[in-house]
């Protein structure tokens, strides 16, 4: 009979009355209509406090397992992409000023690596919720001898909470998945202005799909990079939702207040905001166009300072001096107006007597970042292992990937 | 020659100079002025960006060792009260209102438990505090080939980042730890509010020990929780310092940027915090007095209308007509006049007939809390249970407990 | 014909057409379908980015004009109450301790003076909400001369925006209605937290009507301060809001993007959230139930230790000297073990010469409240006063009121 | 003798005592060794409760006068440099993609008219703050019938507070102060931004100075705008404050407790970071150089697509069409490969029989600039009109300008 009040849900006839006090007493009065007072032993040993934290847990666990697939489906694509575009150089960039040429697919990689972290601390928070209170009644327990261990196989938890009164009023699990997805953000809103800077006219590396931008009411030439926008502008509202929670948590009084009642809500909004960004996202960069040519032009012997430092330093000067040869160089070259590869060995030397012929290896930009062997660096090598890092990463995830991603 | 600049740092006789641009460029000068130009190779394939969250990592990897010290040490006098005050009961409330009966040791241990999770995510966010970033230079890598598995080895890391670009900028395990930090104090906030509650007059169940109130400039016959409240409000500050770094993140572009230097501010305040609350805490729950008389006197026959419903349930009736029918005896009581104890099973039995003699015994606060059986209750063995998870816990987390506790 | 769109809207019969990108569109089309091609004037001159931002402040200033209302009526309940309930004695309290008798009056005002600081407020932000940004076109202004003064007047805004560029893309006007909510919110919270203590069987100096409490599920015998805690519990949830906006807003570049986008829905919750937030403490301030007989049994003679030592100051000694004469007294009759008025004259006399038999008078909860009379505090002359001076306020208040409460 | 207190305060030789609890009575005790028992009287009537808000309210005054004056320095700067190069133009970009030719001043006054704001909040804010608690006594008030009114004229307080209980525990100015930095630095974080874009390689329109930006420890070519990404990363830093005293003050009970202690190192902090960033803000603003050729250079036709439109309005086709007409010429551009300014007139006819002759004035910078005329935007007259409105600003400011400026 219980299943045929689940089926009248399913199929949306169950008809709520205006005597429902909540979710639980329109069960147990519509199990009462089909099979009389033995529907009100439904509610035997339970508590409101502690069922609706069981629905709340059920809840976010399938939740998690969703948004942990959509996480992973953006990584592949990004790892994809990185491996396809591999032999891409641009600019890489620090405090937003050209630094050293690096490989297009290592900037895919910096975001995507930062995205595994966010992956697997939603299977730590996941594991955190996938704990069942069941069983802790209001506050005191459950007096009628249930065993809670049984309740756990039965509905698929990993372990039952320690303490009735803890079991019924902590929101932990809220807060934590609340926080998971305001730093899941705090990376997207990254990658977006990164993309957002690199799709405009003056950088001119990216061009998003017609899919994710929009025009202007006012000015027919323009593209605007909506769907970048309004990526960066979630980090914002994902964040508020968790610092209202830890707010409404600070300072509470023992165990159950209706002050928790707040946690749905947020919940819902995040788990909502969550799954569109990271499709969105993963739309964005499966549809990203790019423009090699800007990206080649961008780049300046100038940013290949660093190198004819090391060049030095393979000469077996000390960095120190070698960094200050180097920045003589640079300003050779500012105050003869050239660029720094066109100083002539002879200027070089006047610098230092290390300079030697072989210098003119040093402004081959490929040559450039394949140096940058070590792992983790920018060089092909460097990068083909991060690709097998995170490959095998999302492997694992795979296979440890909780069961609960579809209804049961 | 390192090691001897070392030891000037350690004794305290280490001459900063006007020029040294930072510790890293004093490092390099001092070394100079003892060994010569050598010194210069010191900063090779090295970037102030991949040293400095290097140091970082070094520093917080101690310090939450440190912390997750302190924290065991107070869930374990806190398991240690409970085990030796299990026979004191007292009210337990929910929305703050007389609930049920339960013993005092359920609700140490609630908070214990709580603590527990905060223990359990402390060695998470250490996990990925203990990643080595070393080798990533600036941005693109090392290009000296330096064996980064090394240094991991040597520096006792648990793993090597994976990209240069992301390991440079990225600053989740700061904000894991920042939010770490506030979750913790958000459970620290509710047990000092229960506590500052059962301090005052008209509880009267706990009485803070000397060390931990203070005395009014101008009411002296008061005392005031002054510790409790500063524990409370510290839950704000620490939240404070996690906003405030996500909201610095939020949006930045890629790899290093300027302000990413906020972070170590808000590390050294909120472990100095973290510190010194944990070890309040400690002191005032191991000193706290409490007035057993003031607890088992605020106990009320009231408080039993839930065990009367459960008395009919053994009797068979369903659940809900049980609850009804409770709820009438505590109607009947209050219209009389008369405690719902001193009802006679004459009047009883007006409300149902399963009432008979053996009512008698509902009334007795040491069998009530005794029913609560099933895992994580307030009777005697559930309680036992509990202390004999968490002593479990504490086992092995001192089993697993990170070896950095102590400078090398 | 604008009108007769205006009337398809209040009639409910606009029919939005899959292809109207927005309302404004929405509405252009629908005009044109009326007119024909003029109908493509409308726009002239205009960008969604000013209009969008005219029509968001043009609804806040009417929702302002409400909230406004709603709060002025809550403070008129509680002076009213105040006003009425003049002569009721309870204990004050800081640091949750006993601390002095006063006027259970004098804690109403206390709040309600806090709200009048709010009223102030949310005039000021309603007078920057006034301003009109129309005319700034997308970003570089208006090139068909509108006169903007003219818009002003016929739209009744107070002022113009200064700079078409800041007038598209500030929303401090929104920042700081959040944080007016926000404000507002803490102090709603510590009224509710001191009712739901004053609420407990522990205090029982208030009981909430049954309208603003709810019964349990398990506990047949409790009354839950359910409005209270849905008071106190909001706190969190707007202040979440005005912190997303604010990250939202940091660091995003000049002009329109798609990240203000996030500004409407934290408005237009935060706006439903007050209006039923003040209006749920409206009914709780004047259906609430006091028990004077509780209140005045809860006041004791050592809170009159500090009356005690101003005795001794108006007898000529030193504060100080006094403070600590007090004390002594204090502690006297705890090791007695009688109250602080069943000290004998002759015991007195062994602390300080100056007690003689009017020390009597000092035992006087009354007599103790009337002493103080400076301005702000718990006499019955300065109660008063309070009550003239929000009364004041209330109606200067009700002149200087905006005119759009209601729509035009 | 108090004034020789405040000498040896003054001289740095007041010494302090292990045994003095906090500043009150260091104060008393030196006051009592100079003119014995009769410094007994220096605590009457008070509480540390009342004198420490008092403190920080006279604190926080003239700290508000300070961050006035700096601000006034800063809009002046700003409205100067806008003055001078008036006559600049460049992309105005929305976005960030570029939209219409403006002028530069129009963008540094976009920015400084957000200031304003601030700048008239925090005069609002600093008349809350002037309110005097003093004679509220620790929670009921002065008994010995001191007038607060002579007090407040004494020390210069606009008013005085109306509640004895709220008087000592509202921080609602606190607050105030606090978010009014967060929105301020909010203003700062996207000036900061915008600039640290204009300085790139990519856009080159401005170049810091080098006492507002740094050299790389690895990349001799480079100078990083370190002084603009330290303001924008302070939004985060002082929001933070915010955020956590907000949510200490969330749900306290009534009247003091030690909890608001937080107060003072929030507003400490948040007052040397403003002092500091508004300083190296108006440094930067004021030394900051301009690429005229670059921001020239970066004007294309494509941005003048709205001005085509405009034109065919003036002629008389509703603006709907029009904007289609133009975004057909927009595409025909595109398709031809040529810029927008290069089609012909009989092309351009093909799209429109209205477009003749004259449509050569459309693709000139400074005529499009010159038709934003009505008041607020980028034509030079209106320019010169923000200017003038801003300048009266800051005159009206410097009259009604707090008195409190420097330490009396």
């Amino acid at each position: 009979m219980a299943s045929e009040v689940a089926e009248e849900w399913a199929q949306g006839t169950f008809k709520l009355n205006p005597n429902d006090e909540d979710i639980h007493t329109a069960n147990e009065r519509r199990l009462k209509e089909l099979i009389g007072e033995t529907a009100g032993k439904l509610h035997t040993g339970r508590s409101r406090n502690d069922q609706v934290v069981t629905d709340l847990r059920l809840w976010m666990r399938q939740n998690c397992s969703m948004l942990s697939a959509l996480l992973c489906e953006l990584i592949r694509t990004m790892v994809d992409r990185a491996e396809a575009e591999r032999d891409v150089l641009f600019p890489g960039y620090t405090h937003l000023q050209r630094a050293q040429p690096i490989r297009w697919s290592h900037w895919i990689l910096s975001h995507a690596v930062a995205l595994t972290r966010d992956s697997e601390r939603l299977l730590e928070v996941r594991k955190r919720i996938n704990v069942l209170p069941l069983g802790s009644g209001a506050i005191a327990g459950n007096p009628l001898g249930v065993d809670r261990e049984l309740l756990r196989a039965e509905l698929d938890f990993g372990a039952i909470t320690l303490n009735s009164m803890d079991a019924t009023s902590e929101r932990d699990f809220v807060a934590e998945f609340l926080f998971w997805a305001s730093l899941c953000m705090t990376h997207l809103s990254r990658m977006a202005e990164d993309l957002i800077l690199y799709g405009t006219k003056e950088f001119s590396f990216v061009q998003l799909s017609d899919a994710y931008s929009t025009g202007s009411s006012l000015m027919p030439q323009k593209k605007n990079p909506d769907s970048l926008e309004l990526i960066r502008s979630k980090a914002g509202r994902v964040f508020g939702r968790c610092a209202g929670l830890l707010m409404t948590l600070k300072g509470l009084p023992s165990t159950y207040n209706k002050d928790l009642q707040e946690d749905k809500e947020a919940v819902f909004e995040v788990s909502d905001t969550m799954s569109a960004v990271l499709q969105v996202a993963t739309g964005v960069i499966s549809t990203l166009q790019i423009h090699r040519e800007n990206m080649g032009r961008a780049l300046s012997p100038d940013m290949l300072a660093t190198d004819l430092a090391y060049y030095l330093v393979r000469k077996g000067m000390p960095f120190r001096q070698a960094h200050e040869a180097s920045g003589k160089a640079v300003f050779m070259a500012e105050t003869k107006g050239v660029a720094l590869n066109q100083l002539s060995l002879q200027e070089l030397q006047t610098i230092s007597p290390l300079f030697s012929g072989d210098v003119s290896h040093v402004w081959d930009y490929g040559h450039s970042v394949e140096q940058y062997e070590a792992l983790g660096g920018t060089a092909r090598s460097s990068v083909d292992w991060q690709i097998g890092q995170l490959r095998a990463l999302l492997r694992a995830q795979q296979t440890e990937s909780p069961p609960h991603a579809s209804p049961k």
